[in-house]
């Protein structure tokens, strides 16, 4: 992981590449790396899908190598979705197939001169970029069959489906699993139009003939592998609850809490939640002979992946995620799970983020364009974005511009990112990260449910606003710091309440890279990468403004605990001030 | 005109109202008074279709008055289309009616209870609020043929088209000139989608029994207004030019100095410019015994409005206003006045700005949903708005959203607000004007061809930087407190080339008032306005990022004469130090 690989695809003729040396972006990885370049080489007012925009794809510091759960790949740009500066990662292969042929980051760049698409073949023996208009308009699905046809099923990929190559700022970056299949996305604020703006369909990664990243200290460096997954083991979410049910454990959890958005952000509680929670979700995936616990990486050793079989018994797609199983079932009144896979399967194909989608029908059934808890309608919604149709267009580009067209005023969004599955009102930590990150209204930008919902990492009452921002404060310079290293950023979990496993992190990074790492080097790596973010989005014109809820979370009270948003903007103002 | 009406749409049961005072706002008029009132009473970051909005329509302080060219009314609000404040204002009747009836203001607050639409009227005898399901969707011609069926044809209409009614941003309000049809209109910000969502179709404002208003010192205002009006007769622009051939003069002009926008701003020139030129025009019209030379409002000396006769010789609309002829003409290369004229008439009728929807339509077919010149394409896409259907819903809210929704990079906003019928790059300081004025792209906030083009108020080279922000700026602070008085901005062409017809203004300000006034007076009551928007903005997130031209008008040369805008990011960022 010594070099950059920049394909400048605004080259008369095709695409042309070079490869550069780290020079100032030695030692990052990961968001780190992506939000770097960005902040770096983006002009902060440049149009997201013009020349002057860049797609920046990096493994993390730790990706590539033996370490448990190194799997993420960061995918970064100015943001089509909410115009500010967007990382956006995934599971999947990829980060450790491209970490072990040696690229810290791939940066796309330039503006096409003609609408030829391309695929990106990276193997031990270079780079070859090849037109491929035969591809144009597949779903991924198809795509990776394709892929698989010539290249075999030890190559991982990363692709865009119709969504990504329409520009839509809904569309996502989607990475193939242990199976090859294009289930992990890099799914929020448009990355895949990004991608699509370049005319990159497909990048095919191929180790064979690379090495395990090797560690500076070996030793060290496999004892605290080995302390980190045992900690991950031991702890309640990690080791029982994240294995068994899924993330679709959080339904019940949520719904209980009263946090559970439904009808489009009207009510904390959704009267079909067990319906399709994690457990009848489970339950019904084992009956059909499909797997609950599955990893979507080498190396992961929590498992919450899955698979999800359809009534006949044949894969459908992969274990819908709770974020998916609440934006496509509850946020729409919708209680079936065969419908829930089923937009989770066309998101998958199309590459769209399923939050956006399913905060977007949930706008379009607020604005009348079909009915809450119309299952079918649902389904040709996004049939409609796949296929482009004006309609299909609007939703495409997600729940904001979807409210601005048809006139809705119930908006769930924050920086034109929709809202995912916690309502900010019932979890009130989780409206700071909403309203503060940097990249539009994001759960996994700081956790709060952690302490808000689950008492990991000690507890802060969730309907109240005392002592959210210093929370996700803290969540948000962490989990950048974990967003850099390539870890899955389910092992907060287990690090947040367990000083041994989070010291386990910081040993084993150390010991990676052989220079001492403490917790403050953490931390300190967790706010510089904010900074960097935070500075982009100011020049790119955002402004405290910009850190605030839709005013209705303020106003309107949501059942069953009857509370608004209480943390007020100077408090919100604060999450920043370190 | 002492007092302000208030209508709370809000309250269960129907719309109620209450007279107030003047108070802290007495003394303003026009846009001082929409940009007082909206900047203090309407939350900068509420939604702008919510119940925080507030629409507020006033007369300019010497509407009503004998003083020639007093006839503008000013609509303000929040804007659904920049988010930022907003005062769009229009001729007609209604600003002449409604400071007779006494009111200095009418401002629609609240949320309605339900979907009941209803109309306003207002008489001698006080204020009736009348459910009015009979008019949903009506267009604004059959809507005035309603009224003028009820009230007869001495009343004044404020109306909103389907176009309101379905809460578009390009939705206008519409206002009925001297024969009652509903042709002037306040275009610009979506301001008929405030009123529409306010449920208020129509206000007929009868002053029937009302007197004239009367100045503090009769002789010294019938003095000033006779030198004033003298003073706009022996100017070539007003006393000639525009009424021989209507605002439609300058398409000649703009073309032959490279600044008439053609394919989506593309180039500077358009081949048919000439085709559909004021001089052809005038001549169409009045070979079709229609009449280039007529008033919008009672005391127009300038007589620049006109009707238009379709091939038949039957009234069809207005004179297409020079940027309709060129947003719905060469905008989109169409080259045919009958075109220009139909598509006039439809977004008369539908109450949309005809700037925002030409301009739209030029990035639909960027776009590729219709091909450049396409006449009979561009009468149903704007057909496909009034209907409401999806793609109409896109298209009617503006340029932005439309490039948005089908990924055009090339999208001539500011602010999200489309850019009038100037090239900035080859008229730079209209540049200056669209990138920084609290309006959106506007040419009217700061008209900068006066001394660009037309040698009037001094000479600046047009395609160079040089001595841009000056002229934006004292342009700016002219336009505002000319907006006030209710005065129409073609004055401007006398009093920036005519000193005596400047202090004539001035005079009859003072004269009617009563209170001593001087050119320094009107120059503060410019900034003051400008002062209390420029805050609105930086409160509802505004920021000097803001006030930038999108970028490929940096970058992309403009033929003929190949110029890119050169005034740099600094300088802009000084049009508000003064």
């Amino acid at each position: 992981m010594d070099k950059i690989l920049r394909i400048d695809v605004g080259v008369s003729g095709g695409p042309s590449f070079q490869t550069d040396s780290l020079a100032s972006y030695a030692g990052l990885g990961g968001r780190a790396m992506t939000s770097a370049i960005v902040a770096k080489e983006v002009p902060p007012l440049c149009h997201p899908l013009g020349e002057d925009n860049k797609l920046v794809i990096a493994p993390g510091i730790l990706s590539g190598s033996v370490a448990a759960m190194s799997g993420r790949l960061s995918v970064g740009c100015k943001s089509p979705l909410t115009g500010g500066i967007k990382e956006a990662n995934a599971g999947g292969q990829a980060a450790q197939v491209l970490a072990r042929l040696g690229y810290a980051a791939i940066v796309l760049e330039g503006k096409p001169a003609d609408d030829t698409l391309y695929k990106v073949l990276i193997n031990k023996d270079g780079v070859k970029i090849i037109p491929a208009n035969d591809l144009k308009m597949l779903g991924n699905y198809d795509l990776i069959d394709k892929m698989k046809a010539e290249y075999g099923d030890k190559v991982a990929c990363i692709s865009i489906g119709p969504a990504g190559e329409m520009k839509m700022a809904a569309a996502s970056v989607a990475i193939t699993d242990m199976e090859m299949r294009p289930t992990r996305h890099a799914g929020r604020g448009g990355v895949g139009a990004v991608m699509g703006s370049k005319n990159i369909k497909i990048i095919v990664l191929d180790d064979a003939g690379m090495a395990m990243r090797s560690p500076a200290n070996v030793e060290k460096f496999k004892e605290a592998n080995k302390n980190f997954v045992q900690g991950l083991k031991k702890h309640p979410v990690t080791g029982q609850g994240l294995p068994t049910y899924g993330t679709n454990v959080l339904t019940n959890v949520i719904n209980e809490a009263g946090g559970f958005p439904t009808f489009n952000f009207k009510q904390g509680r959704f009267d079909g939640a067990a319906k399709i929670g994690g457990e009848a979700q489970a339950e019904l995936e084992i009956s059909r002979g499909a797997n609950p616990t599955h990893g979507c990486h080498k190396g992961c050793v929590i498992r919450c992946s899955g698979t999800y079989h359809d009534k006949d018994g044949h894969y459908l797609t992969k274990q819908p995620e709770y974020e998916t199983v609440w934006a496509h079932g509850a946020n729409c009144a919708i209680e079936d799970l065969d419908t829930i896979a089923m937009l989770d399967r066309l998101d998958d194909d199309y590459g769209l983020d399923t939050i956006e989608m399913g905060a977007t029908i949930g706008v379009a059934m607020e604005a009348g364009i079909a009915k809450f808890g119309d299952a079918e309608a649902a389904i040709n919604l996004v049939k409609e974005v796949g296929k482009g149709t004006t309609l299909g267009r609007i939703l495409g580009n997600g729940a904001g511009i979807t409210g601005k067209v048809f006139g809705v005023e119930r908006v769930p969004v924050v920086k034109n990112q929709a809202m995912p599955a916690y309502d900010p009102r019932a979890v009130q930590g989780m409206g700071v990260t909403y309203a503060t990150t940097t990249q539009g209204a994001d759960h996994t930008a700081g956790y709060a449910v952690t302490a808000n919902i689950l008492g990991v990492g000690g507890s802060v009452n969730a309907l109240k606003p005392e002592g959210q921002v210093d929370l996700s404060r803290n969540l948000q310079i962490a989990t950048a710091a974990i967003d850099a290293t390539g870890m899955c950023l389910f092992i907060a979990f287990a690090i947040l309440d367990q000083p041994d496993t989070f010291q386990s992190l910081v040993d084993m990074v150390g010991a990676f890279t052989g220079k001492e790492t403490t917790a403050d080097d953490v931390t300190a790596l967790g706010k510089q990468i904010l900074t960097w973010e935070r500075d982009f989005n100011a020049r790119a014109g955002f402004t405290n403004k910009d850190d605030r809820l839709p005013e209705y979370f303020k106003k309107e009270k949501l059942a069953p605990h009857n509370v608004v948003f209480e943390v007020s903007d100077d408090e919100l103002d604060q999450v920043y001030n370190w």
